[in-house]
């Protein structure tokens, strides 16, 4: 049977592919420490489950297919809160952010074309854009700037007839590198002249430690050209809720989405209801809370991670991640090493290869990404439990 | 802005593009009954709220990309329990049904490739084909020979050197059609001996009123070609949960599958908690009595519909659809005025115009789709008013 040239271009997810392993070292009574997913261990606010368990229909009825209109206007609203001004018909309700980003990806892309995307970049893009048939063409960026890249020089030379968009995430996953207001105003300025879209993904946006809170919303006169990718996944700590957003001012594209929209019906109901509780109840006091979290997380993690010889990373900006690289010949190596044949006190540890984040493997497989996703002390024995696992990886040599 | 010639090939569903109106109409104080979407009015049972309530979790985190083990276990028992022999392997969960359709097609199929797709067919299986930039090629039916598409010289002049897969709708969505055991073996002869996909939509699998139950897991000599939608959405009266599953045994294409699956990380979690408890908790009683309801509703719209001048259709097998010829000119131009100029005691009446279920519009002009998923004396009800709206709209003159 023959399968798809678009899906042969696409990958297993590198962040999901050692969980078989992590199920059997699990199954061996092994305790696994997390630094590789973007699961927050941050309790999902009660104010989620009670709006479901307040749901009061006999029928879980299917919703309008751009969204419930409770979802919309309380998206909406925190959209304005935050001073952005979109109107209703302006949002999509998607599964997740990554519904958004297939949605957006189907709509403006076709065989050949191009999407510039910092590197190194979020893998899930690479599937997202292989299989409408396009490609990912990667703006290069260094551990020496940062990871910043929104610099004139860099991107305009790879601009060609065949690109259609540039994809950002901002705050960066996996670098962890937050745009200044200059940076970002610069982005836009970019995709007018060269008349692309600007595809943002902001799902960490309340998680930046640097002060700077640019959305891409926040440029009116790109309205045309920029379509933000959100999610209540990771700004209200529940990632299985799956209820995100595709917003864009650009009429003709939420047109378009909206075909693939109607196509596939609906959000979960229940979600929608639950997502839109978390809008309306939860505001900055409480995003304020979680960003203190995760810098006291960041601070640690940082600290712990500075100690371990040969250990080379820039400090985060934002979201929860950062990219390392780490004194071994092959981070893909080195986690299978620890899932299946390194323990220490019957605990291991994982992180995620850096390989799966480059348009070529070879460029990231000494780099690791770090998620830190869990309590500071957690974090601490996780980078103990990485060092020691890197000193027996070496030592046992390969 | 470009946008890609695959999303412009989609159109906006013709089952959902009267939404604006109808709320249009709500506002006027019009109430409006529906003939024309599936979303049953049956409780959904309450073995799904409960689940989802006592969800002991503190967070709700990703569930795994092919699903979680308690909603995969449920699934794979529940198909047992038919005689249906599928590891958990086999079968990945997606966003409903929906999300296992666009899967499977981004999987297989190449701009160029056909689909066959008996006609009239369900109007998203055009979006989730013509995403790929594959188009579906009809294997036309008559409402003479009660929809039924399996024969060998109907199907066979039908299949060239573009030809992927064969897509049907069993029970079938809109006709009602339940293929016989003998033609459901057919089919399987068919795509074995000319190498092609069957992806089987048996999210009707319960709702049959003639005695059979095939489903397309009943020919293990059919594994490798054989892909079967599934979802809980109308199976217990959830279409708002939107939990469905892709099942093959075909190893490679559950690969490709996973690849995708992987990319947009999970289907919801509490919702698949949820329909974990239906399948385990509701056996063949359950699908009996909601049977014998849909038996009671069948029998009143026919009984109904029989006394509307005019109106020609062929007895539905099963689902709860069918297609109607109704003595108009138009019946999207009926639909319009049904709903911004008809009402008869403050009530008017939708049903979906059958344009939309054909890949040339023009031979679904005079029909439409019929759903029965209200109680008996609604669906009197809104037949009545049908008869009064068609009576109205033939008066005024087009």
């Amino acid at each position: 049977m023959k399968f798809s040239r678009k899906v042969q271009q696409c990958d297993l997810s590198p962040v999901r592919k050692f969980y078989p392993y992590e199920r059997a070292a699990v199954e061996r009574g092994i305790r696994v420490h997390h630094m590789n997913i973007g699961q927050p261990d941050i309790e999902t606010p009660p104010v989620f489950f009670e709006a479901i368990r307040n749901f009061g229909g006999k029928v879980v009825e299917y919703a309008p297919a751009p969204g419930m209109e409770v979802f919309v206007e309380a998206a909406r609203k925190y959209y304005q809160g935050l001073g952005y001004d979109v109107a209703r018909d302006d949002i999509l309700t998607t599964f997740g952010g990554s519904e958004a980003l297939e949605v957006v990806m189907a709509c403006i892309l076709e065989e050949g074309d191009e999407v510039l995307v910092p590197e190194p970049f979020y893998p899930n893009y690479t599937t997202f854009v292989s299989i409408t048939g396009a490609k990912i063409r990667p703006i290069p960026t260094s551990a020496a700037d940062g990871y910043h890249y929104a610099r004139r020089e860099l991107i305009e030379p790879l601009i060609n007839e065949h690109t259609r968009a540039i994809l950002i995430t901002n705050p960066g996953n996996p670098t962890g590198a937050v745009l200044t207001r200059e940076e970002a105003r610069l982005m836009v300025d970019i995709v007018k002249e060269h008349d692309l879209f600007l595809i943002s993904d902001e799902v960490y946006r309340e998680i930046v430690y640097t002060g700077e809170i640019s959305s891409m919303l926040a440029f009116p006169d790109g309205a045309e050209h920029v379509a933000v990718v959100d999610s209540v996944s990771k700004r209200f700590s529940c990632t299985g809720a799956r209820v995100g957003t595709l917003t864009s001012r650009n009429k003709e594209l939420i047109h378009q989405a909206m075909k693939i929209c109607q196509g596939r019906l609906c959000a979960a109901t229940l979600d929608q209801i639950g997502a839109a509780a978390l809008y309306n109840e939860l505001g900055p006091e409480y995003h304020k809370s979680v960003l203190e979290e995760y810098t006291r997380r960041r601070e640690a993690i940082v600290t712990a991670l500075k100690k371990l010889p040969g250990v080379e990373f820039s400090d985060p900006e934002g979201a929860f991640y950062f990219m390392a690289t780490l004194p071994v010949d092959d981070v893909e190596k080195l986690q299978y090493f620890l899932l299946e044949e390194f323990s220490d006190q019957g605990e291991t540890v994982m992180i995620t290869p850096g390989a799966g984040f480059y348009a070529d493997p070879e460029m990231g497989r000494r780099m690791a990404r770090i998620a830190y996703v869990t309590a500071p002390e957690d974090l601490t024995r996780s980078v103990e439990l990485l060092g020691l696992g890197i000193e027996a990886y070496n030592r046992r040599g390969n």
